[in-house]
């Protein structure tokens, strides 16, 4: 398993993780805090795969991941206690994720033969943020990635660093060098609290 | 026509009457009151289809139902202070609507093809319980189906035995298979105040 | 330029202006406020592509518009003692912009081979209105069109009017009647206060 296979799956994780927690907060029922983890999960690549008019969605045709995300959450509903001590741990997961789903949008603009910087970076920021999006929206939550902190942002650099990457030198290293970025700028935002407040 | 067609259309009104309701209640306009009982009546079909890619969605394409649900707005309006009064016969007309839209939702995906148990379920909640929870993040409410009694869980159960009776009997079973399971269920629910809460 | 393009560019710095000013009072960061002045300007017209299986949408493969967006998003920010003052000329702007937007919505329909009055009036509703009412729900308030004044009504009429015009007089007739007429009600509305309360 690549490093990227590795931050998708625990990036999966920690996305499905942050919809159910956050979902038992609300009181939502099993159905609900089900549904929150997948939608975090996977709503980035269903409306990006809609946008590009890959139907159905991988989320549907190659399940894989969706189930992940329902067994995680059925786990955290189990483990709540526990996990809720954690948050900072997940948040860190939540990184690896915000990195692995930015290249996922980025490689699929690409694969489709998108080259322009607009497009490439639309689909990375739709894959790396649509689903927390949706999650906040769903609860009658101001989306947190409009709110705080060097989110989106470093799904932003990540996905130009990508199309530099993918351009000039070559699609494997495009993959690595927008990987590192993103994960490298959320890190250092949440280490040190950066924010970008108008 | 058969029980079928019937209970589409029961559950067309209800579900078209529970957003007008809600609508009212929320203090909309006229315009408002009208989208909302669309949307609670056709809005989950409306994803499913763009999800399959089925474009543009039946509900634009044989409009039948969406100005049935527009008539039906109007006529909540006017009558207001009787239908708010037996809000009980919603309940259960919305009980049948249910059954019809998970029908409706299973059978789709079969004539698309589509025999993954994960996809016949999807389509079959999505249909069922996708209206009204766009009906309720419209106007700030947390999604009801989130949060209360087993009702996407009826819908749930009726995919399943949907597609066993599909692959194992004839379709004709699996329509009426799978819209008696659900229907009972969700009744049972309302009569005995069953809740799924964490 | 045409009168039709200067009030789609009008049109669309005044929808991405009250995303901006929505966003900025709504203490949203940065991104939030651009995100939210896109969706404001695009929103509506990519549901309609999607819908009508035109995918990618427009705002994506000729982003003209979404740039605008962004830019005047930034603009916004810098100026928003100024902007924040003059929100009756703003009001004005928008005016001209759903008036655009409704011609750009019924006109897609019919170029796409859609003459039913149904498929005709819902594009351009969507494209009218479709931005504003996610704006709204993304940042937790009831779609201010549901709720006020004469907004979609315009919008409808004016559908209404181009699918005359286009079936029994000429195209460039049906785009200019449908601009006027939804301008003309939009402003009168305003003008004189005019409500649908329910």
């Amino acid at each position: 398993m690549s490093i990227l296979s590795i931050s998708e799956f625990v990036g999966t994780l920690a996305f499905a993780m942050s919809g159910a927690l956050l979902g038992i907060s609300k009181r939502l029922d099993y159905y609900g805090v089900v549904v929150l983890a997948v939608i975090t999960a996977l709503g980035g690549g269903m409306i990006r795969d809609v946008l590009i008019g890959n139907t159905p969605p991988m989320a549907l045709t190659a399940p894989f991941f969706t189930i992940i995300s329902i067994i995680t959450a059925i786990m955290t509903i189990y483990f709540y206690q526990i996990l809720n001590k954690h948050r900072s741990m997940i948040q860190l997961c939540d990184a690896f994720g915000l990195a692995a789903f930015t290249v996922m949008g980025a490689s699929m603009a690409t694969a489709y033969g998108y080259t322009s910087p607009f497009i490439v970076i639309f689909l990375a920021l739709l894959t790396g943020t649509g689903g927390g999006t949706i999650r906040d929206i769903f609860v009658k939550e101001i989306p947190y990635v409009f709110r705080k902190e060097i989110y989106a942002v470093a799904s932003m650099i990540g996905a130009v660093v990508y199309l530099l990457a993918y351009l000039h030198v070559t699609e494997v290293m495009a993959v690595y060098a927008c990987f590192i970025t993103t994960l490298t700028i959320r890190l250092l935002s949440i280490r040190f609290n950066l924010h970008l407040q108008v």
